[in-house]
């Protein structure tokens, strides 16, 4: 019998997710916010009704290296051609102001400086999904504003990346010789596939793809060098979410060319529900100490919240000024590229599971997530609609 | 680095399976095969480099209840139209034949009545995948023999399916009235929604589709309905598998109106190689007697192959002459119908699981697998082409 519970958690799980799916695309806020309500409602927070398994977490964590993989596949790096000037200056203003930000503050909170790191890093990237449904429903897209902002979103998730693998080897590790040497190596080793993967993989493809007698080899052949790079990844003690993130932005371009977008984009749509559902899961504020000491809680995570909305809008938005922008639309820029939703919470996710993440942080950034996603389309809508 | 295990672990299955799956491809075998190699390979059999630890299991079988939906999902009942008379006879008696004397055979080979029933069972049904490639080399799906052929194992897997399902209960519900009773009621339930299912969906979808606000709603909620269906059929104590083929069964007729196949074409070729080297991951001959007594595990593995063989070739070719195809042809439909390595498969993880099965008996089954899928195509063309 214990087989049937399985499948009853894992109907359960979908059937919660799709019916507040549904609620959230009513109310004009993205599916993925009705996924991680749906965790957090079966799981421990509400009902109690999955427990988190080593099980579980060894399959969501596998979940998450394919996730990120998949983002970095389907990163387009054109995005950041047109405007790419202003993009990268508004990327590079919210991920220093936010991430500086959230050190300090962080640490004023009584966090150590690894902890402190790891939060930093949790709010410097942006996910834009809820900007740019607000801006396709304005019609202003294809706007500067619109184009700076899906560009700086690509930037930011690049600099985020590179920071969690600067901070995520710092804390494991460890400072002897040996360790640092292995470290700095594995840093060469995969700097050096990166860049023989953007180089050389259009023709090695080729050369694969056309060799093949399997139908679905482009797919495949994409997946496994993917997953090779993160398993490698992984053994160089690096983290594997890093390697699989740039594995996928290198082999991004044999997306377009080889045809391969929709694919992808089913498998997106299959796995990612199941990796925000899990992310709701793993809220347990019953257990740790959130449940005992809420004021500490409530004020953790207000002081998240603000430093993760100040960062960007302070941040982005002056860039944004200093490259030409009037102040209203610096405004909008710094407002529009506040959500967060995507890397931020694979990041989170991957603090606790190493044991650098308290609970009422990782409360704090679901608050983060649920606040910005509500507040950013209102905002945006007022501040454009005026003009 | 417990994690970067996990990876490894799926890198390796991946790379194995593909590698494999390229060669099998190229000797005109079935790319599941190579799958289920790769799986005999990586697995204890050979390098034992995975092992199949608890929640590999669990893993693998909600995997199996999600492909037999799938299967359910995919059969195409119109298959049976043309030539149903014909068909349904070939498939009635090569279901009997091989089943009753698979029977006969393991209890004269010393198995006990419930093993006997279950070894009965796997023999049952079809797969002929390797057939209809063969006859499409030849150009002749669309004869009488090829309508006949792929119609037959339609229902063939229907009658296995049922014949599973009351085996799977007299082994597993005990014989209490009160048990029994549960049973019988959950038959009359699992009956009544597969009635209502077939009579009701298209209409239910209808509305279900037109008032959600999901981009993904037509494939979710098809998903969703097979899997509360074989949950249902779990608690009361039924084969969840029969209840996921069933239910997919019921709603097949939807993924054509509904436009849904190459979504689930993608997902099932996603899915699929995932089993079939799960399935090669359980043979473990050394752990068991077979590596200890090699002589009796290679006599049974000679009988269930010949059985296997002798029970398709004798009751579909006897059947076929009954509906009238010549002597030659009905020879052709007979061994048309000899291949192994779906439904089968299947169950006989199923009863691995269950500790119905017995190593000595899985490994036959294996044989007959790979026996029957490599001689088919070769008996086919000798046989069409002296035509």
């Amino acid at each position: 019998m214990e087989e049937a519970y399985i499948l009853l958690d894992l109907t359960l799980v979908i059937l919660t997710a799709k019916v507040l799916e549904e609620l959230m695309s009513r109310i004009k806020q993205p599916p993925l916010l009705g996924d991680l309500m749906a965790g957090i409602l079966i799981g421990p927070t509400v009902f109690g009704l999955i427990k988190v398994t080593d099980n579980v977490k060894a399959i969501g964590w596998l979940g998450v290296v394919l996730l990120i993989f998949l983002a970095g596949l389907e990163t387009n790096i054109e995005d950041l051609r047109k405007y790419s000037k202003p993009a990268i200056l508004v990327a590079i203003g919210g991920v220093f102001a936010t991430f500086s930000m959230a050190y300090i503050a962080s640490i004023f909170l009584g966090y150590s400086w690894y902890t402190s790191l790891f939060i930093a890093v949790i709010l410097a990237p942006t996910s834009v999904s809820v900007t740019v449904a607000t801006l396709m429903e304005l019609n202003m897209l294809r706007t500067k504003i619109g184009e700076t902002v899906i560009g700086a979103a690509v930037a930011d998730d690049i600099y985020a990346m590179i920071l969690f693998g600067l901070v995520y080897s710092l804390l494991t590790g460890g400072s002897h010789i040996y360790q640092v040497s292995w470290i700095i190596a594995g840093l060469a080793v995969l700097a050096s596939i990166f860049i023989l993967l953007k180089k050389y993989s259009a023709g090695i493809m080729r050369i694969l793809i056309g060799k093949s007698r399997l139908a679905d080899a482009p797919y495949t052949h994409v997946l496994i060098v993917g997953l090779t790079i993160a398993t490698m990844t992984a053994f160089f003690k690096l983290s594997p979410i890093v390697g699989a993130y740039f594995a996928g932005l290198a082999l991004s371009p044999l997306l377009r060319s080889h045809h391969l977008e929709s694919y992808y984009r089913l498998l997106v749509e299959f796995i990612s529900p199941f990796f925000f559902v899990y992310a709701g899961l793993l809220l347990d504020p019953w257990s740790a100490l959130v449940g005992l000491n809420l004021s500490k809680a409530l004020e953790t995570a207000l002081v998240i919240v603000v430093i993760g909305v100040l960062g960007k809008v302070l941040g982005c938005g002056i860039a944004a000024k200093l490259s030409g922008f009037d102040a209203r639309s610096s405004i909008t820029v710094g407002i529009a590229m506040m959500p967060r939703a995507g890397v931020d919470l694979v990041i989170a996710v991957t603090g606790l599971s190493l044991g650098v993440l308290s609970m009422e942080l990782y409360f704090s950034v679901l608050m983060l997530i649920y606040i910005t996603s509500f507040t950013t389309p209102v905002l945006i809508k007022i501040l454009l609609k005026r003009e």
